[in-house]
């Protein structure tokens, strides 16, 4: 193996090339190996094998910077740094990170995991060292989906006319994590067709050759003219104009072109955009035919799931009203796949709408719909309405506009960690004032709720729901607005949100062991809550327990206790970002699961 | 008066060129005596009379949608839509409000107060309208500094690949709030100055006439090769590449001009942008010179302020500062002036840098500062830093870097209204992990405060002070972790949050006068607060009172009261936006005023 001999990025400037043509095979193999066991992104990772290569042999890390875009495509990086000894660790608890991380490598400058930052951390970078009087190159790898997001905007406008020396590779594979949208996406393909222009190039040469001298005059006239006259479907005029430099496009699987290319850019004095075409999942057959399939792998080690996800059943549930409900439209971005709406995207284009990854422009999308008479129901990650958190209060709630968020991943994730884990979002949905927030515990809660959302409501809802599995159990009818008493007692209530159900009775049967009454409260909408029931149960017993899967600060539990003051217990994630493993391993390190809850309860009562 | 007669649009039909140059006169009149009487943006507003006239000459308002960006400029159209008898109320509580809303008028189609969101409002509102099969026309007025946010290049990514038909027109003065940066302004330069461009190209033209037939053949060929060659400075090929139809520029202060441009733009059935030429303060000679002192202007019948406001404060702090430490940068998004950095942005052009109106690209371009060896002081409105809200978790906090981030406008900014009052921060801030949150009660607190965020700490930290006037009144020498026991008492304890210091001790004696023992903690830090202290008076009085400028849910008192269980009450902004009005009008509407909070102990004690 050449990659036992690899401890630091140095050890490859020895290598012959065709050594480097085997270790990129070596590369593909454990990326395959490992993820297939481990879970996580592969075929981005198998696209950017000759790329990362090129990187460490044109540039010289960890002095230089690199900072991952959204981070799930450092994996050969990883490689390459020293970590091949721990890389079947990966995004196990306690094992290397999925992500980028600086306390896990000095190699690793930046932490990513969301979308479109690249640009500006390096940036901010590049100018921290000219402040400095420092000396080292600073380069962001961003794709052509993170391209997209007006962050990345943002930063490009802003270095590009700063002049800052700054070296952007966007790595284009035709491909974020959905299809790629947007103009800026036609652009790209112009670029990466250029080929055909420059035979016209040259067709319009040739024809003016024709005219002997007073041809050649109009060729260079128009040579002396090159700085007015642009081919934009030549060079990457979109970049140039925002005052980036373009190199490119060049083929990302020649790692000779790619490492030369960047070798060129390091010269340049100027911010230098290089594009680089690369191919999802390439070298692996199955990878590169599905780069979609092969994006986000599970574990084949892990348990199969047996029953329907959260996700699987939030797009048949959508898919049904879309066709009962003619004036409704569903909103993505950029996770058509990962929240379950290929069928509805399928089936109902005029009214499904990828907007890319750009979750701002979505929300504030919505209101516009909203406020033209349609429902738009927004399908996104907890963690990535993050990103829009002002168009929630500003453009949503503000106006009190019908607009239905659909938030999955809530709560804890999993492997993924600290970047990805949707365990704030009670907390920055409960104090924006008209927002609805329902919190569903089983399959026809669900279901009841996104119809109610829909159908019945004319403001601001979100249904927030966890990764994974969905309790398939039914309960009866329901009132969404009344929190359902799932067992009686009178020493300790219970309160519940959402998926805690099941923990939370476990924990009443183990306390009923010793004879301490408990009371099981599924709330259900958290905001408004249902004051009357819970404060007869928080009033009646000696200690109220709320259990969510959210930081306990402002959380579901914060919330209900500014309105109801009593004897508390708050059960949730603590004031501290939370890594990868597994849920349950997480639940079990955070005192999340029944044994730490009981005995909390016990040694609190 | 002609203003008089015009109770809707539809009367401007009837009116002769000469009658309409006339309307435009008294539409300025009105709007200096107006907005110099009550405060307002005025320069902005003055640019966009003939425009606003043409958008309504060319368009049929309500039933075709405009969308104002930052609405702060739609003066003129509520000047114009039956709102001339009212605008006298312009900003004042209970009056019309300073930007568009939809509940005060069915021509105003969308509130708007942040920058950037018109194109998505609007794509939203279009989509809407083929959805539901309706028939009329949406139009988006974004100004150059606007169209520079990362969430107006989503929309218009979005739009120009969807073909949906939509208009924006493109308002450039050639300046946001602040000067304008980023390398689309460099491009909107290069548009502006097409003139110059035009005669190059006829220059070309005439060198290849010398060629006869050979010359002409060569424009023949170029023109049917004018698809694949663009003359990227002579058309707006930014906007084409993201797939719109770009017609301009168009002199806007030509009323016949702008008028017929956007009548054809009326008629594409595409997304098109119309890019207008306007002049900030046109009309009035001083604000024409000067625009930036008339961006927003003071009610000259205002109590003229004694002493001195936080952003100034702030500004002279910051400035000695950079002179002492070397390794320090100051960033802002467009609010350089209304952040008191005018001084430091001159002097300290190196460790300045002004990002445009890009609130996300700022805040992870301070994380990369700050990986870099730097430290970066942000400043940055409440209001405007809540769409950093995920820059500042991913970026900033998950990595636990030193930035410092100075919230300017926090608590409720009072006539500028709902879209505008920083009422959420200590919400949005207090959840998140690894996050320290200061609040200054006078002017050696918040050097205090700033001078130990930048040179005695290494972790994310915000300091958040509200508009207006600051307590000069000087502290003795203090230890920023420690609450501050301003006065002793023991049946009532009143933790008081930054500036609420003074209502809070003017309650504690107006509760002494009915011999009600009252303590006042100035808390300084709410996180990490000072529990100790807290504790020790919260448990020995009968009732805890949490005073602070923000919304009660989420906010330091609920913090206070998830560590520390007892008796509280929470005084602060209820769950609601807040409207524009005098801020000690809304304190006393909202019962955050001495009155108020008097009687509520009193019933509750």
């Amino acid at each position: 193996m050449l990659l036992d001999k690899i401890n630091t990025p140095g050890d490859l400037k020895g290598l012959s090339k065709s050594d480097l043509g085997d270790l990129c095979k070596e590369i593909r193999k454990v990326l395959i190996d490992t993820v297939m066991k481990n879970g996580g992104h592969l075929a981005s990772n198998l696209g950017v094998v000759e790329l990362t290569l090129a990187m460490h042999l044109a540039f010289d890390s960890p002095k230089d910077k690199f900072v991952f875009d959204v981070g799930h495509q450092s994996y050969v990086h990883k490689l390459l740094t020293g970590r091949y000894d721990k890389f079947h660790t990966l995004r196990q608890l306690g094992g290397i990170s999925g992500f980028p991380n600086p306390n896990e490598s000095e190699y690793d400058s930046f932490v990513s995991g969301h979308a479109s930052t690249s640009v500006s951390a390096a940036l901010g970078m590049a100018r921290a060292r000219d402040i400095k009087g420092e000396d080292y190159h600073v380069v962001a790898l961003i794709g052509d989906g993170s391209v997209g997001g007006g962050e990345a905007f943002e930063a490009l406008n802003d270095a590009g006319n700063s002049r800052t020396k700054l070296i952007v590779i966007l790595n284009d594979n035709e491909m974020s994590i959905g299809k790629n949208v947007g103009g800026l996406s036609r652009h790209l393909t112009k670029l990466r067709t250029s080929k055909r222009y420059m035979e016209t190039k040259s067709d319009l040469s040739n024809f003016l050759k024709k005219f002997g001298k007073a041809g050649d005059s109009v060729i260079s006239a128009l040579s002396t003219a090159k700085e007015k006259i642009k081919y934009s479907s030549m060079t990457g005029v979109y970049f140039e104009e925002l005052g980036f430099t373009y190199l490119g496009p060049v083929d990302g699987h020649n790692l000779e072109e790619v490492t030369e290319t960047l070798k060129r850019a390091k010269n340049l004095d100027e911010p230098v955009l290089v594009h680089v075409l690369t191919k999802k999942g390439y070298g692996y057959k199955e990878a590169e035919i599905k780069p979609e399939a092969f994006h986000g792998v599970s574990s084949i080690t892990a348990k199969k799931p047996t029953g329907k996800s959260y996700s699987q059943a939030v797009g048949e549930i959508l898919y049904k009203e879309m066709s009962n409900n003619k004036n409704m439209a569903v909103i993505t971005a950029a996770m058509s796949s990962g929240c379950g709406l290929k069928s509805v995207e399928n089936d109902y284009p005029d009214r499904f709408f990828d907007v890319g990854i750009a979750e701002q422009h979505a929300t504030t999308l919505c209101a516009g719909l909203a406020s033209g008479g349609v429902v738009p129901v927004f399908c996104v990650y907890s963690t990535f309405l993050q990103r829009a958190y002002d168009q929630l209060i500003h453009d949503v709630c503000l106006q009190n506009l019908h607009c239905v968020f659909l938030i999955d991943r809530a709560g804890a994730v999993g492997n993924d960690g600290a970047t990805h884990q949707g365990v704030f979002d009670l907390s920055y949905l409960t104090h924006i004032p008209n927002m609805t927030v329902l919190c569903p515990s089983d399959i026809s809660e669900l279901e009841g709720m996104i119809k109610y959302a829909v159908n019945d409501m004319s403001t601001p809802v979100a249904i927030r729901y966890p990764r994974g599995e969905i309790s398939l159990s039914v309960s009866e009818k329901f009132d969404i607005s009344k929190a359902e008493v799932i067992k009686e007692g009178k020493d300790i209530a219970i309160i519940s949100v959402g998926n805690m159900k099941e923990v939370s009775l476990a924990c009443a049967q183990e306390l009923e062991k010793d004879n301490i009454s408990t009371a099981v409260i599924n709330l259900r909408c958290v905001k408004p809550f249902d004051e009357e029931t819970v404060r007869k149960y928080v009033s009646e017993c000696r200690m109220a327990v709320t259990i969510e899967d959210n930081v306990i600060s402002g959380g579901a539990g914060s919330f209900i206790a500014q309105k109801i003051p009593a004897n508390y217990l708050h059960i949730g994630w603590p004031d501290e970002f939370i890594p990868h493993g597994k849920v349950s391993e997480l639940m079990e390190k955070y005192q999340l699961d029944k044994e730490s809850i009981v005995q909390k309860i016990k040694s609190q009562i």
